[in-house]
């Protein structure tokens, strides 16, 4: 009698120590602002439809993150001002336009980038200054948290509450995600950030991804060597970045390998790429009017993203004169001045139904900067592009759309009005960037699972079983010289020579041994 | 009008080049005998159940290979008589009472291995004589082929009707198919073959992993090496196992990371542990009553698997005594001899059904040989286990059990009836057991995708897109020196030398130079 209490006591505990809150959970937000947090927020929304009850903390001047019925919304000063952060996130256009050489371009950039990872900073600061917000936050018995370790102040935050967390991400911009997660990323293979190198590389361009090493770390200290320094100060013990986004239990990479290059994965990195894709509401009906007197020709919609709704005037009147000068009509999202050289065909917006007009039926291309958002949207809807990049991933994101052939690469800097006419009429008459889009469209959507419900999946495991242990690989454990077993090639290699010495040894003692009995013999002999 | 005809005609011309076999698809299946073939009928049944048209191909002389409604049977004749094939499978019983030093026993393990080969090759070879079989498989219109690649001769098949090929595999005895995959392996954390090593190791289990390495290469050549001479004879061309394996599309791995150390994946690695867990079906009447007979102390489950379900009958007695000191009732899939020291409360089974017994709520532990099914009959039950490794992956998997404290290991050879009453009481008495395999059965379950479903996914996904490329590594056209970068690093390298040589030379001219100044300085003031 006794052995069956005991073992159904046993399983009673384990099912206690599995509390399951796949509804009722509490989740903490810490979102990364601009268009990092419109793609958190369709996965928090989703999240709440499923009953959980989600905490979401910002800063109280920020761009684009705002108070929602959706999530319990904690906010906390800093010392910049709401002007500040549009200024700076207006810099961004900046980005194409920068002249010199490479390395002056490089430096350049390094300038911009450091900017924003000041500006991250500060908004950090602000955050874990707040102790009576920290404070609250402790008490509020979450199960995890969901972050963006684009700015690591989340998993600072996770690291103090002792929380699991969760990470939303296309990449850290210097490859400290793939470091911090231990996963292999084989240099002749994997092009390196700043390269613009694809998977397939020659001689030189493997040189150059091998150099381009150089240029992460840099960009990595540049980025994140402060908040090394703050994460230590806060924590109270000798941290890095790495150390802590070690610590994430899941990855969402939001992104698959219709459009990433294959490459090796570690076992808690979930493909989520594509998780904005949304099946087509109807338009508005002026809108729809607008879509449906294209015509044959049909419609082609323009938007720069969310954080660049306006180019530089100069620009701007160089792209109206080349829509002009396509049957088609076109939906361009611009919130700058009107340009001078606008044309009829083409109507200007301060904000559009992106998804909703790129499955539109009549919808022929999309002229987009490359953001991730954008790219999936276009490969969900089957739409060939032309690809204006301006900052950050977007030039590496449209090169992999440019190496499918199904989208057209443009220099905004060096752009004529010629260059975008060819483009657009290239792109919707040249049938094959159609197909490939179609291709890639068909294959993206060929998953077991939708990317939100997979994304919402991994986010309630990580919930429910309090991390995902089982998926984090003993490398952790190791230093640089175990992990490449640098040690044990050493100790072999001692080995080797070592008995390769001895043996040399044994046989010149051996051969002098031979030569004096020989010796020995002959003065007998004589 | 021409541009919007050419446009809707290369969107026709996209959808008809991506036909679309959802049910009704077309699939030839070469299994491995054994064990293997079981695991193989789970997923072939169901994609029968979905509609898809299947052709199994095996030779007339098998041991579990039969003839079934699901699919269409096509037999080749075999150099080997039914009874061969018996007597080389009842030889696997002979593994784990191999003797003497750990050379000894390697070489008598590659023996045996060496024996298996003939076997697998003599068998492939049967299939390639066959020309009238072969001509009605060219003449099939497949749309892809199903096979474990543990016998190479699927992928042989595959390349010579040019059919995208599904693997489905625990895993090649000497990490090939991760050679083949171009998955990363750092042997500094993953394990290799016949080392006993985890993913946690100390110094010189490092140093017994990197030689791990030389034995693993012996056995890939005494397994596979004539494999590639029938294949480059078949084929007329230049070919190696490894190449073909690298020409599968999906890999379908039967572990997850519940089981399996953590480790980096390839896009292509698909993991369906546990696609033979069933929900519990109702036991015979008279096995319900057995088990419902056990009160209390309830039962425990013995089976060695489906290839081995007799033992020696000293090592039988052993057990049997064994199974008469424990409380609970007994149910032991026995084909031999019946024990002269079987206890009343031991029911002897020509076959049970696994599955639904070890789901039994009177079921407290199970005996097994560590084979991957009842592994994960096991975690999906949540019981705990004995575990008596016999032959292959077998200590491999039931290492991992026991890292988990999931389960107790038990060396046949050496084998007391003490150490199994023991083993057997500490799995059932001490709670921790029960928690850790139902911790492992919560993880294992929390998932997005059943495994089997998620396994007819990926074969239903290369059945329609004729293949997987977009998941196919860069890696696989680079050699050893360039995947590994060696090229880049020499000539950096070069640079750095011939740089500092000429600094050096430059320096010393100078040094010269001023030399000579000085001294015709010194001169003229002299």
């Amino acid at each position: 009698m006794a052995i069956s209490i005991r073992h159904l006591a046993s399983v009673a505990v384990c099912l206690q120590c599995l509390r399951v809150p796949a509804q009722g959970g509490r989740l903490l937000v810490v979102p990364v602002d601009g268009s990092h947090w419109l793609s958190m927020r369709i996965l928090v929304q989703e999240l709440h439809a499923r009953g959980h009850h989600i905490v979401v903390v910002f800063p109280e001047n920020n761009l684009v993150i705002h108070r929602a019925p959706e999530y319990s919304s904690k906010t906390f000063r800093t010392a910049y001002s709401k002007q500040h952060v549009r200024d700076i996130y207006r810099s961004l256009i900046r980005f194409p336009f920068i002249n010199g050489t490479f390395f002056e371009r490089f430096s350049e950039n390094l300038r911009l980038i450091q900017k924003f990872s000041d500006f991250f900073l500060i908004t950090c600061e602000g955050l874990l200054r707040d102790s009576e917000l920290l404070r609250e936050l402790a008490e509020g018995e979450f199960d995890a948290l969901f972050t963006d370790p684009f700015s690591p102040c989340g998993s600072i935050v996770a690291a103090h509450l002792s929380l699991p967390s969760v990470f939303l991400l296309r990449g850290v911009p210097c490859g400290l995600d793939y470091e911090a997660a231990q996963c292999p990323r084989p240099l002749s293979y994997v092009p390196r950030h700043f390269t613009g190198n694809a998977d397939r590389m020659s001689f030189s361009q493997r040189v150059h991804n091998v150099l381009g090493l150089v240029m992460e770390s840099v960009v990595c200290h540049v980025t994140y060597s402060r908040f090394d320094e703050l994460a230590a100060r806060f924590l109270q013990k000798e941290v890095t970045v790495k150390e802590l986004l070690s610590r994430g239990a899941i990855w969402l990479l939001r992104f698959d390998f219709v459009f990433e290059y294959p490459r090796p994965l570690m076992p808690n990195m979930i493909l989520v790429g594509g998780m904005n894709c949304k099946d087509r509401k109807p338009l508005p009906e002026e809108l729809e009017e607008f879509m449906n007197s294209s015509g044959e020709y049909g419609a082609v919609i323009f938007s720069l993203g969310s954080m660049v709704s306006d180019v530089p005037i100069e620009t701007a009147d160089q792209i109206a004169e080349a829509l002009g000068q396509i049957p088609q009509k076109v939906l361009w999202r611009h919130t700058g001045v009107k340009p001078s050289t606008l044309a009829p065909n083409t109507k200007l917006m301060k904000w559009m139904p992106q998804n909703d007009l790129l499955r539109h039926p009549k919808t022929r291309a999309f002229i987009s900067h490359g953001g991730m958002h954008g790219i999936y949207e276009a490969i969900c809807a089957g739409v060939p592009m032309v690809l204006v990049p301006l900052f950050a991933d977007q030039l590496e994101n449209v090169l992999r759309i440019k190496n499918q052939n199904a989208g057209i690469l443009i220099d905004l800097k060096n752009m004529s009005s010629r260059d975008l006419v060819e483009a657009l009429n290239t792109v919707i008459n040249d049938t094959r960037y159609k197909e490939n889009m179609m291709r890639l469209s068909s294959l993206h959507k060929d998953q077991p699972v939708k990317p939100l419900d997979l994304s919402v999946h991994w986010v309630e495991f990580v919930m429910k079983h309090k991390g995902a242990e089982h998926l984090r690989p003993a490398a952790h454990e190791l230093n640089w010289i175990q992990y490449n077993c640098l040690d044990v090639i050493g100790f072999l290699l001692a080995i080797v020579l070592v008995s390769f010495y001895l043996m040399i040894k044994c046989c010149t003692v051996c051969y002098r041994c031979l030569g004096r009995t020989k010796k020995q013999e002959k003065k007998k002999s004589d």
